[in-house]
């Protein structure tokens, strides 16, 4: 059961903030389906929408948070009353673009509770006897929940065309099963919040340089980080095939400059509040007799 | 591969404190094993240990949280160097003594990533088709992570106890079941933390009351939550009988007075805080040449 979408907000609890507008910051950071995508003319270190610098934006990330918390817990307990919406946000970008530190920084200001979050590594034995969408199903988030990925279906995409993991028909197979599966997310209540973390090779060197150089960061780097950087240019190529051939009007991708992680956080928090403010759930009414139920209450001893 | 438990804490990361020190909260809230446990001695609203009163508690509770997130990295760190070192929080208590408000605010200082959060409710068809353990089994942390059980196998002996769910005598042999079950994942690596979180009668009804007087809590409540108050002893005796039965140096019940919510937190915090401490996890060391990194990274263009 679907909350009607064109049910006007006029709660008591409702943010406040006008629904289902069109905000800037969606408008900015989407790419136009089916439009050709050259991520080199997509500068990393842009910050647009931002507030402000580092520092304002930083503050209004944090009010973001807050907001984000509010919203989530009325998606949650919407949910206890048949509301089959749920969210689910997939972080993209190279190594050390920020996934993680995405989860960290910016879902980290959600009730953990409701949050279903999971990061895809390389398909273990068992994965690999199913279909690539197989382990990702068993991974959605549930009515109320915010699911987060860490990766996801896109590396059969990516590292599987890079490394020529399958043949190439069957990655040109994969992008209409990949359409196909998000369009039923979405028909199933599912917003599908697609973020690449558009990060630039310098700031990567810069970022594994960094790594090396704190013994407290050692253990996040690999040598075979480096291997990876020679295949740069075709990482790249992967990533605009996979942002040109599925994005969708629901499912769109959004395209978040990285190189500042500032900017980063505050982006995919505000991605996401805009999006929570659209979808604007409410809490249930009472399906019982309150006044009953208050006086049950106080009469027991 | 555990980490070796005598090794003392030298490193430049280590917290500065002590290790595997007696530390007083441990000392003060954990249940004998073995001995019978009267819940109805033990003050529901007391605060054992605070650092002072609610203001002071919050502040603490703060700085514990920051301290958490820190030695859960290198909880992680280490688990992804095969240390297989983990922690599981199991929180059982009375509806509103503050399960799911003890994730929120404690394990929401964490890092989400690291932690694998499960709320169990009651069983399906399916779960019921295996042994008690079975879908307990299936949640458990991973080497690193931290796990949190809202509820737990505890109910198998709790409201199934109440209810008379399953014969006398299946309940009876549950207990030693689950003594087994708990050697068996400390004998792996797991730090079992389990947490009573004792409230009263009349705070309960001040609680419930809230919820049925605030629009924006009403969804948490239901009508049978009323009749659940009239077994209200039954359950205070299958929870001694648990915490009595089920109390084991390598798996110890907490007791946390719950009626003060500052407390509450603060205390399971402070609890989490001090086996952490105690385990001493190790950001690993390079297993590579961080020299030669460096150069290969600086020379590639």
């Amino acid at each position: 059961m679907h909350a009607p979408p064109d049910a006007p907000s006029k709660d008591a609890y409702a943010e406040g903030a006008p629904v289902a507008r069109k905000s800037e910051l969606r408008e900015l950071l989407r790419l136009a389906p089916g439009e050709p995508v050259e991520l080199a003319a997509h500068d990393t270190a842009a910050t647009p929408g931002a507030p402000g610098g580092k520092q304002a934006s930083l503050a209004d990330a944090a009010r973001t948070g807050k907001k984000l918390a509010r919203l989530q817990e009325r998606l949650w307990a919407a949910g206890t009353a048949g509301d089959r919406r749920r969210v689910l946000l997939v972080l993209q970008g190279m190594d050390t673009s920020g996934k993680g530190g995405t989860v960290k920084h910016v879902i980290g200001h959600l009730d953990p509770s409701g949050c279903r979050i999971h990061a895809f590594k390389a398909p273990t034995a068992q994965e690999l006897r199913h279909d690539f969408l197989w382990r990702v199903r068993r991974e959605l988030p549930g009515p109320g929940e915010i699911g987060i990925f860490d990766r996801s279906h896109y590396e059969d995409v990516l590292v599987a065309r890079v490394r020529h993991l399958v043949p190439p028909a069957v990655i040109g197979s994969r992008y209409g099963l990949i359409d196909d599966f998000e369009r039923g997310l979405a028909e199933d209540g599912v917003t599908v919040i697609k973020c690449f973390l558009h990060l630039s090779f310098e700031e990567q060197r810069r970022r594994l340089l960094r790594r090396l150089d704190r013994p407290d960061k050692r253990w996040k780097f690999s040598p075979a980080d480096i291997d990876e950087r020679a295949l740069w240019p075709a990482y790249q190529e992967a990533y605009e095939l996979a942002l040109e051939r599925c994005s969708a009007p629901y499912a769109p991708w959004y395209l978040v400059p990285a190189d500042h992680k500032w900017y980063r956080d505050w982006a995919v928090g505000r991605l996401l509040l805009e999006h929570l403010r659209e979808l604007d759930p409410r809490y249930p009414p009472a399906g019982f007799d309150v006044a009953e139920c208050r006086e049950r209450l106080l009469r027991e001893t």
